[in-house]
Order: structure tokens, then C-alpha cells, then sequence
């Protein structure tokens, strides 16, 4: 989407051959692009979370291989690349994924051939990424436009919690995806911007992006919505989902449920936008058998943010010998879930409405 | 309570005749003490939030009355101090209770007398404040009991929102009161600490208190609390409340909605402890009928800490151009609290459960 009216992806290659990502650590408070120019610098950009989102990071490993290709496409090299960039986040699905179709790719060819096999199927790969996100905001402006006629053209407030947004993915994001084409189909449409501690996901990447975009939007605490929902100010939530099971529960960033019950008892509609390759179908009741994550103290008793002289840092919130829980996720029940935005169209939340979407994939895992 | 084995109010009188408080804004990160020696200390202390919660602020300004009377007990220094208190937070409710309490004491006698009677009624009101809330507490404790008989003696989880403890009140605080009484009887007791964005009144009160109380606890972010009680590891929730409505609304800190939303949904109980003075009888319909203050977008935007050189400042967490809402509380409708903790005991959250737990004031309200 648009920085300063110019667009950009999360991950592009110049004219020139490199590859160009955001290192998103700097955001909201300086962007900076960054060339990554050998498999360390890939490994580097992933460990350390330059850039973060399933999808992104898919598209950063498949770029890696090809960088890597290009200065020795020998077979102990390939194999080694993808131990190496595997190792990075070794529990991002979409990682694997990437690394697995670029092996499946490259292993048959000859090392000669590689390097520009490997250069074309990342492109692809993410122009693949962008094209699920383009429709699933294409699907998800229907719902859009159904509230604005409803309310005469009058403004429509999205809620959203965390980022699933263009930053998350190579471009559109899931959840932002349908927004982004609100504006551009000439809606007046409003966004609340939950903050999403620990992290602040919401303030630091999602603000940026809608403020970069012009898109309206006002920051709020993760402890607001529920209010807002109370007093109309919020027509429709939308956010992303981690992993979703094959009934339609739905496994997001910490808080999520909390806005899906306030949704719920305000009868604000909850969607979920997600790219069909994150359902798990091997999984049915989430709350039971999604095992959450949970993450360092410091993320609770720290926050980061732009100091006052100017430079990113911490600050301790709590007494320094309180102990902190940190839960990554959450679970929210399919029955709190209006429906799930995919790529295909928007499916009910349940095994029927899922299976219906996608048979052929329903039908493989049942 | 105890700060280090040693027990504290939140205000006090020395043997020397000199009044002590805890300067709050430095906590958790240093304790310092202070004396208010002038009215102009005790406005400061109030306006600048020295010292918060609506019955500290009361003792507070019922302790400033008694100081300026020591220097000057003429009408016309009483009815200015009036003014000059009143102005500091003119929309606290305890603030304007003790001053007209005060005034009706001072006015009728002779100079000469103002400023024993003062000094005489502000300890009282202090004693009176300590007293509704260890009656709080004790009856609270009885829900804890019956938890941790139902448990067999293991640990009853408590989860609390903002700082509804001891430093906000004189001594053992609302919400908190059952807790340390519970302590206090030998209950394996652990506390779930909401940091409450925006001004983290969780992570930076209610957290120091239990620390140095020796209670255990966990700080939390807002978002964690509803995936904990989906899992069973939260037994009883304990919150405060500014306001609460005849028929048993309760307007809370900003998100409390929320958690009573998640509570409600695991059938975990959702208390709140109020002293009876704080339900208003003139208001039914919460939602509808309070005015819900909206205070500045920096709370929001900004996050308050100990920095890397030790200081305490701010860090900004948003892009400086993303405008913030920032609702302070929220209405938690009597549907989705279990019961309400007062001095008289356990009522029921509802018109028919306050008014016969209150017989003389709903009559004379109604």
C-alpha cells in the first residue's frame, strides 16, 4: 500500500536485482529499507523480526534461497540454506512451507539453473500472497458496502485488533485488505485501532499503515472497544487469525476474544479475514487443542516506544520484582464469529460452512 | 498495609502533629513520603495527583481544612479553603463529601476551637474509611473461603483491574480488601493484576501493593484475562467502581466490561467491592445514563515508565501524527456481576438486592 503517496510492498526485488524489505523494528518511528544482500542478512531479517506476518516471512525465506543460489547453487549449499533459514522461527508454518516448495523446485534442476528458477518462483510466490489478499479485501468490501447503504452513506467504523495488515503480508494484509479497498471504492470508512499489548502491534505497525495510506483512524487501548461497541461507535470488527480450526475456531494475538464478546453482546458483526492455507483442518475445538504460547515476562513489564530524546527504548511499568504472565494468543469460538473472509468468499464459521468453501481440501483432511 | 513489614495508611498524622502521604506518582519505581505542611501543599497534592482515589482524596482534603485552620482559623480562611480544594478536582465526589462535612463542623465554632475539632473529624474520617473497607473485606472473605474449601485448600485465583486498593483509600482498599484479609486468614491466595492501560494503574499500584505486602501475583496485559479464564485459572473476580447505579450497574475503570464480558462467558464469578456511598440512587440505566469522561490522547499514545537511565518518563508507542480516543471508564451492565461487596455484606446486583441491603437509603432516594 501507500508510504507518502508512494506504494510499496513488503518485499520487493529492484530493477538492479536486489531485494529490498522494511525493517519494521524502526516503525512507527523512522522507516528504514533495507537491501538483504546474503543468507546471513535473510536469516538476520527473520530471527530478529525486521520483518514478521506468516506470509512475509514465507516470502522472505524463498527470496533467501534465491539470494543464496545466486552466490552457490551447489546441492550442500541448498540443503544448508534451508536448515539455516529454517532455524530462524522454527515454528512459523509458512516458513517451512516456502522453504520446502523452493526445494522441491530447485532440487531437480541444474545448480546453473537455479539461482533464476529460484528468483521466479519467489516472485511468484509473492504475487500469489498479493493476489489471495486482493480478494479477500474484494470479498470483504461486500460487507463494507452492505453497512454503508444501510447507513446512507454515512461513516463506517471498523474495529481491529493487532496487525494483520499489508506489513504482515507482501500486500493489502488480510484483515486491513478490505478496508484499503473501502477507501479506494470511495467509502467513508472510520478505523479503531486496538493497541494490542504486549507488543503494541496495533500502535506501532497498523496506525502507520493507515496513517501512511490516509486512511481515518483513531488509536485506542485494548481496553476500549467494548465501550465503543456500547455506544454504536463500532460497525463491523475485522481482524486476522494466527490459525483457524476446521469448525471455525479462531486462534489470534491475545484480546482478540475479549472484542469477540464484546462484539457478541452489542450485536456488532466479528469477521474474520484469513487466507485459506491457515486453516488447520486437523484441528476442531481450539480452546482445547491449541496449545498458546507463552512469551517473555519483559514483553508485560516493558513497553517500547520513542524516548524523549528521540532514540527507540523501554521503559519499566511495573515494580521490578513483579512477575508477569504473557499468553501470545488466544482462542476465539467459532460461535462469537460472524463469518470468516477468505480468498474463495465469506464462509460461516462452522465445519458446514468451511467444508462447503473449500471441498476439495475439506474432503482431503476429513 | 505493609510496605517491607511495615504497616502504612495512605495518609497519616505523626505524633509531632505533622501529615504524611505517599507521593503516588513515583510509584512503583521509588516510595517517597511526604509532608503537607500548607494548604497550598495539600491542593498541589490533590490536583497533581499526589494522592488519587475518591476516599484518599476525601481524607486528604479533610486534613487540608485542619492544617490551614492551624494557621488561620477565621471564616474567611475557612470558606477560601473550601474554594481553593474544591477547584483542585472540582469533579470528585469525596472532595466536595468532606469539605461541606468539614464546614458544617468548623462553621459554628469559635476560631479558637476550628483547629483541634479539624484536626479531630479528619482522623475520624480516615478511621471511618478504614473501617467500611475491612467490613468489605470481611465479607468478601467469605466468597474466597467458600472457593478455597470448594478447592480443597489449593489457591484460589483472584483477578483485579486498575487499582482499587489500599492506596486508594486509607487503608486496605475495595476490591483489594478481601485479598489481604484473605492473606490475612492463611488462604493460599494468587492474584492475576490487570495493568489497566492507559495509565497503568495495575502494573504501577496494585502490583506494588501486593509485592510489598508479600502477596502473590502476576501482572497481565488487559488482553490476557478472558484466554486465562477460558483456561480455568482464573476462580473469582474482584473489581472497583466509581459509580454504581440503583439497580446495580457498575461504571468502572475502562475495560472492566470487558473482563466481566469473559467472566460471564467461563462462569467464573465477577464481584464488585464498593463502600455503599458510591452507589448513586438517582441513576438506573447505566450505559444510557452516565456521562462517560474523555480524557486526553497522550494517556494513549504515551506510556509512562522507568527509563534505561533510570528516570521515569514517557516513551511514545504510535506514530506522533495518529490521533487516540480515550474513554476513561466503562459501564459494566448488572447482568454480568455476580454480586456487589459492601460494608453491610453480599447484595445482589440488582434494584430489588440494593434496596434491601439498604432499606433506609433507596427508600429515602426513592
Amino acid at each position: 500500500m501507500k508510504i507518502d503517496g508512494t506504494h510499496y510492498r513488503s518485499i520487493w526485488r529492484e530493477a538492479d536485482g536486489a531485494v529490498k524489505i522494511i525493517d519494521q523494528r524502526w516503525l512507527p518511528h523512522e522507516l528504514r529499507i533495507v537491501t538483504l544482500c546474503s543468507r546471513k542478512d535473510f536469516a538476520d531479517a527473520i530471527r530478529d523480526m525486521w520483518v514478521r506476518g506468516a506470509p512475509l516471512i514465507g516470502a522472505t525465506a524463498a527470496y533467501g534461497v534465491a539470494v543464496q543460489m545466486a552466490d552457490d547453487p551447489s546441492d550442500a549449499s541448498l540443503s544448508e540454506t534451508y536448515e539455516v533459514l529454517h532455524a530462524t522461527r522454527p515454528t512459523a508454518i509458512n516458513l517451512r512451507w516456502a522453504l520446502d516448495e523452493m526445494t522441491r523446485l530447485l532440487n531437480p534442476l541444474a545448480p546453473t539453473d537455479r539461482a533464476e528458477a529460484a528468483f521466479r518462483r519467489a516472485a511468484e510466490i509473492c504475487d500469489e500472497d498479493v493476489e489471495i489478499n486482493r480478494r479477500i479485501g474484494v470479498n470483504g468490501l461486500q460487507l463494507i458496502r452492505e453497512i454503508a447503504e444501510r447507513k446512507g452513506g454515512g461513516r463506517v467504523n471498523v474495529l481491529t485488533h493487532c496487525n494483520a495488515g499489508w506489513l504482515a503480508t507482501v500486500d493489502w494484509g488480510t484483515a486491513t485488505s478490505p478496508i484499503y479497498h473501502a477507501v479506494e471504492a470511495g467509502i467513508d470508512i472510520h478505523v479503531f485501532v486496538d493497541e494490542t499489548r504486549p507488543r503494541n502491534q496495533g500502535a506501532q505497525l497498523t496506525a502507520w499503515e493507515l496513517l501512511n495510506h490516509g486512511v481515518s483512524h483513531d488509536l485506542i487501548v485494548d481496553n476500549a472497544g467494548g465501550h465503543l461497541m456500547q455506544h454504536g461507535e463500532v460497525d463491523l470488527c475485522i481482524v486476522g487469525t494466527d490459525r483457524t480450526t476446521a469448525r471455525g475456531d479462531v486462534c489470534n494475538k491475545i484480546g482478540t476474544y475479549l472484542k469477540a464478546l464484546a462484539a457478541h453482546d452489542n450485536g456488532v458483526p466479528f469477521y474474520v479475514a484469513l487466507p485459506s492455507p491457515t486453516i488447520d483442518w486437523t484441528v476442531h475445538d481450539g480452546v482445547r487443542e491449541i496449545p498458546i504460547e507463552e512469551r517473555g515476562q519483559a514483553e508485560v513489564t516493558h513497553v517500547q516506544g520513542r524516548m524523549p530524546d528521540g532514540t527507540v527504548g523501554q521503559v519499566l511499568i511495573s515494580p521490578e520484582k513483579t512477575p508477569a504472565r504473557n499468553p501470545a494468543f488466544d482462542v476465539t469460538p467459532a460461535r462469537l464469529v460472524s463469518g470468516l473472509i477468505t480468498e474463495r468468499g465469506v464462509a460461516q464459521a462452522n465445519a458446514a460452512g468451511l467444508a462447503a468453501m473449500f471441498p476439495e481440501i475439506a474432503k482431503a483432511a476429513g
